[in-house]
């Protein structure tokens, strides 16, 4: 019988982001996305906490080796996204895509990081923070 | 298929409380609730993070719009409590009724909110934070 | 030749307070305090840092022994206001006296930490944070 | 039917801790641990969050009496580990034995809590923060 | 004999800025301002925190209203730089102007800001804070 | 005329120190030091915060190259005290030595940078957080 914990490791990156659909209007726009469809955009400190889950090791008692997680992490959401615009690193957020919400953005570093992680290590859960009043967290839940 | 996300915004009010029974005797109210039984009442910093779910819309990448999900917040939790005594601020937590504790309080806000969200956005949670080292949360569990 | 350093220890109460002045009418305390005038109040988690200094002691490299300084925040300030009412925890806080703004409640801090320092340590700063957002320092200045 | 509600308190310990086995060469412990192997160790502000979960009592509306709640922690987390080597303070972290990672500290101290709890209140989760960017989990799963 | 005090509000916005000479080659610009020169710009949850100094009124214990001092604050600082390109919110950021570093927006802040105080009230510093390990103070200092 | 402002970085490390001197006998040690004097020592997440200030530099609007400043502290902050043992660290920490209080690694620090800082930048303030609620700084003074 082996014990299952929850690991979590917490990155950050500062990026600009637009929330704008070129197929509306520049009133729908607004209407729909307040200042935030202003251009060229705004930005945010943005805080990813990553949780993955699996059994300790019995030998180091980890869930996973943290230097590889830490690499992943570097590699697949900080690398990619500091001093950066969302809406251009990604082919997922350009024009007439998905908008870079904080819900989207977690979404997104599930995919990128689910298929990395060692066998019988799983994601539980990704977080996304805006700023310390909002954040959005995925399970890798579909319906 | 489509994506499921929890988004949680978090508002906060100062107000007072106070622990009392006026059923019980004053040595029993100390005995129960310690210095939370001080006339008038003490006070703190409240943070509330209240949690909901749904499927991204497929336009907005929205759990729900945040416009929407802050006016209700501001009225049916700041406005209602910042600057106020909990205790007389709804009937339910009156003499001889509900004592104002964070778990009692987050049961409250929940009751008042699930009632007012769009169809298909349901609550997850609502966690009341009296300081930095206590914290209650209800996930509308009933038994 | 020997080194001055300030050492700075933060400690917490959570206290109500009301702004209101008995001599004025109902409507001059709204228009001057606002919601800060509601009956019987409100309150905050307060964050209190007070700033010592004085030369390192040269076997114990310490400003003062920090068990001394301890001490002295818990029964000055943790124990005279923690989950109390400040308008009635001291006589100059009463009806008709001061109002218990963080500014006022900063200098009567001061008045009572600075006769019981050890000889060659001095207060250099008061801080009374009662939110995030607002806090008032006092560094013993009077004009 | 009474509303179930899950309560948190946050306490803090200042501790060392080593990663090492002394069955392992210089190099391996290195490889595996990197700086964590140094001698005779480095430290962490900890903090340890622990939720415990119950139906609301119906005098009270707590989850459990917040004093009982405190002197458990006090006495099975704070004195056992503040100011000490996490190493040296339980039989399980000594040499050959459970490497002392955040996951297995929350392992350890839900074992200590777990048979403490007052009846009909159980733990939820025991939360072990090594520093602002990384936190274990455990919440007694075992496969 | 009356006390003088320091009063701090704390304000925040999100925006973007980029760094960029375009007198410059790209060259030059990478070499000096690293990724802060990727166009169209990256951004932050800035954190601004202005300290007001002065004598306690007899009559409220405040330095200034608080109020006056927040309309101020959402009017010259809050409503200017939120979810906007600091570079092209004032004219002062523009194209071979003052590069938008949080030493520069302090200043430009102090510059609003003073000329707005009431009598007897002076700026004693503004705080810009960029991220939790970046800040940058002007205290008024020209030499 | 130039504005000059004072620009703070902030850094982490993590480590351990015991506070005793071996000319004492155990008795004083713990008299003076309580447990901190605990054998092999314990530890913490330390935050130093560097504040370095100079007129702005007309074409960057910066006190100082970010990256400079950053390369400095990591060599001869992070990576000196980063998952070590304070005492063992510098030769000045050693047995009989200086005592590693946080007033102590303040004015180490200081006296380590001071020297390495560009013509017309000068230190302002070396800040050595412990936790939460115990921080030290140093100006430079000496008496």
């Amino acid at each position: 019988m082996r014990m299952k914990a929850h690991l979590t490791r917490i990155v950050h990156f500062c990026a600009a982001h637009r929330y704008y659909r070129p197929e509306w209007s520049e009133e729908r726009n607004r209407a729909e996305f307040g200042n935030c469809a202003n251009s060229p955009g705004h930005g945010h400190n943005y805080e990813c906490a990553v949780t993955v889950a699996g059994v300790l090791n019995e030998l180091t008692s980890m869930v996973m080796p943290l230097d590889d997680l830490d690499r992943l992490l570097d590699q697949k959401v900080v690398k990619r996204f500091d001093h950066d615009f969302i809406n251009t690193v990604a082919e997922e957020f350009g024009p007439g895509k998905t908008i870079p919400t904080a819900e989207a953005v977690a979404v997104f570093i599930w995919d990128e990081l689910q298929p990395e992680l060692p066998e019988g290590v799983v994601l539980s859960r990704v977080r996304v923070k805006e700023n310390e009043t909002l954040y959005a967290d995925y399970f890798g839940e579909k319906i």
